[in-house]
């Protein structure tokens, strides 16, 4: 009687104590951190107006020491309009930075979630603006062209982000660093597309799956005064994309850049499915501030081309905040044809804060 | 004149005074916290795809001690898809984990707001799986079985979930805890639902009323190896559900837990209004991690059963985070007939991190 | 030979730390803020409600010192409904609040995004509700009286915030500031609003441009026991508002106010396009809370008046916590005649907790 009384009792006590260790948690340790970029800009034909030159964001991010090198990660980044206060172009969703979990330890960093694809993630450094998406910047309309990594997601949704994949990046080796993404074929809610279809039978309907298995690959080399990196993409339509790219520092004050890109898209368009795009830039260090070069150019199989030339000045207030200036020209299309067309001018003035 | 200045000046000081004090604040104590769950699933018939097991969130919860005993408590949780960035489902509120502020004293905790039902609350610890709405847990399939605490909300809306709601927890009390929401009954903007009527002429218009007063009631009892639940609500549509459960710690490894559940939605539906369930399932502690097991029933009154099968395993990195893998089975009807049709297999393998 | 390598050497190292530089980050000071308010509620012809008083909010707030008495700013604040967990009013923007990005220094603060008016954000020591939105207040239904700073911006917008704007606040000198704000006259995705034109031919078009700057400027004079401000705004379609606005201590325990307030609509209605309101109101402290009282009248030209009478108790917990209760009476117009017609009484409980 009494044994078993005891018997109960310690199994109470295990009982609690096993109940006990499912709701421990050590403290958290997420970090706020930001963007927020904001100022006046003017372009050709357009009013005098108030807009960001950079993505705004808004991120929360975790780390926990597991042991024996091994760490837990979590990260989620809100995007937002500055200017409305609305999640980025009103439409995207609310994590459109990024949402990834994942490990990290000596075997490099494993993640799942949606996030930039591998290629998106190297070229930062590579492009003279540091590849905000002000006009004035190379990436979006020159260097990537239009290509999307995710044209079967929901209307709206970002052009640089693999949604439902998994990202994977090497320890650096050397100075080089491989990373890697793969997504599944899942449907992700995208709208109907005619592609190589017709209105009536559209290539992909609403809600497709994926036609190929969709991945992103890029191999930087960032250890010394000259670095490298190339990245090829395929979406989920098919598309393919690559990218080579190289920096050098002649002097310590003075970096200059120089990249080539491609895309094609056969699988999901009839005619002229190849662009391809190339860049030169600098970056130079001038008093507390940066002076920012560019000129590039976009090249449509059997369409015009599209050439950009921009000249921006960063000053530092700290390595947190600087003012900006921008002036840019573009030379654009109007017709098919191998001619230049219309020029747009664009003027912009504005601080960006990291927090 | 000497003294009316010097009420002036007195009468001014107390003025910026009683003004300051309004604006003074002692330092938030805001506490980030949260879930992220992803990993790799398949199930038949369906592609290999990227996505959670559990829910995720995003959550901001703060104390203030306010003397006594009193502390005034705000929670508001975030829900979102790890995939794809958005909120919950693409459409659910931001806050769609909770959003409340209240009292906690002597009294218990008096909360106001938006969050799971007393029911939801209390079920966590009787289910195998703690209650994930992954397609191995048992809970929102089989156990709830299509239940919806707050069917008169917008389209969307979670179905475990009491709106514009008074929530009381009652002091532990040798082990036993009352737990009680009420709702009004004001419209929350809901779709037009045919219900009882026809399409023409629907039971409920779009933004109805709740037709009797919505409730959640549950009493738990925590405090020994063998700890139990009952609970019973209504919702705003007074379709009622009620859940007894229990569980047993024979040895400090091994938890079995068992439970049976029913509602009776007779004032929503025109025929076959009762459905009822049960489960029985067991947690064993296994190296460093916790062996899963479950088995569950569901019976729709007039209408095929569903079995389910399920068995998993949690990798415990640390008290925070784990890896898991799981496997089920499910029977699924197919004819409004008592035999068992198509079977449904599932297998995911991911991680879950608190934060 | 030697030398160069020396040189490749240095620029190496020189290139590698101008690298670092820009990735460096000295650490976060974000703060978490906010206001969850949430009651019960009873209006004339209503159910028994579960609903809020005041906004609800959840901020981010960051201030960088960047020396020489310059600060980096930036806030983000999001809107929500306590009771469903969704953004403010189901459709408004993530960060409804404000979003804004500036500099503080020895020049004020000047600050870009969005954000209240400089009239809103002066009023508030002015109202005896403290410009809670609540029935019981005065400010939305009486003192503005359906006037909007943001007429030309997506559907559902607040009615006082600018989008797309320059905000400055100049320094305190002897008791007076200035507040200026200034938006830009770019579409902002308005919805097509007939003002003066028909529903053919509507005055505005979907994603109409500003057909004037929008502005708003108030001075305030906040040292001593009598305080008062003037405010002047214009909106995007051409309605102009002003406020002039005065409070007293007459004792320490008492405040004394009063205001007038007046709009003008003529560029946007075909008749009778001014409204005027006045306000008087009082404040007194009472044991550990404080007692609001009220009466305020609006006239709409050719039309009939409202009268509100409004009498509130804030029972402080803390500073940061109080319990409120109120009750309200308003006569309403039912015909464009100067006459008064329904009453409308409201009654409210609930917690207001500042985080």
């Amino acid at each position: 009687m009494k044994k078993s009384l005891i018997v109960v009792a310690v199994l109470a006590a295990c009982a609690g104590m096993a109940h006990a260790q499912t709701v421990t948690q050590t403290p958290s340790s997420m970090t706020i951190y930001g963007t927020f970029d904001d100022g006046v800009f003017k372009r050709t034909g357009g009013p005098l107006s108030v807009g960001k030159r950079d993505n705004n964001k808004l991120g929360f991010r975790g780390v926990e020491e597991l042991g024996n090198g091994l760490s837990a990660l979590v990260n989620l980044e809100i995007r937002f309009e500055p200017d409305t206060g609305s999640v980025e172009n009103g439409v995207r969703p609310l994590f459109q930075g990024q949402s990834r979990v994942g490990l990290r330890g000596g075997f490099g960093t494993l993640r799942l979630g949606r996030g930039l694809s591998a290629f998106e993630e190297a070229v930062l450094p590579f492009e003279p603006w540091s590849a905000v998406p002000s006009v004035a910047g190379f990436l979006t309309d020159l260097q990537v062209a239009g290509y999307t990594c995710d044209p079967l997601s929901v209307s709206g949704n970002s052009g640089n982000r693999i949604s439902h994949a998994l990202f994977y990046n090497s320890p650096m080796l050397y100075g080089f660093q491989l990373n890697a993404n793969v997504a599944s074929k899942q449907p992700n809610g995208s709208p109907v597309i005619i592609g190589r279809g017709t209105a009536a039978n559209p290539q992909f309907g609403a809600n497709s799956a994926a036609i190929v298995v969709p991945y992103s690959l890029s191999l930087t080399y960032l250890d010394g005064p000259l670095s490298g990196m190339g990245a090829v993409e395929r979406n989920a339509a098919g598309t393919t994309f690559w990218s080579v790219a190289a920096y050098l520092y002649p002097l310590s004050a003075l970096k200059l850049l120089a990249s080539r890109q491609g895309q094609n898209q056969e699988r999901n368009v009839l005619a002229n499915p190849v662009t391809k795009a190339w860049l030169v830039g600098a970056n130079y260090t001038l008093g507390a501030g940066k002076l920012l070069l560019g000129y590039g150019m976009k090249s449509p199989e059997g369409a015009a081309k599209t050439r950009q030339a921009s000249l921006g000045y960063q000053y530092y207030l700290s390595n947190r905040t600087y003012l900006y200036v921008d002036a840019s020209t573009k030379r654009l299309p109007v017709a098919p044809v191998l001619s230049y067309a219309s020029t747009m001018n664009f003027y912009s003035l504005g601080v960006h804060h990291n927090f």
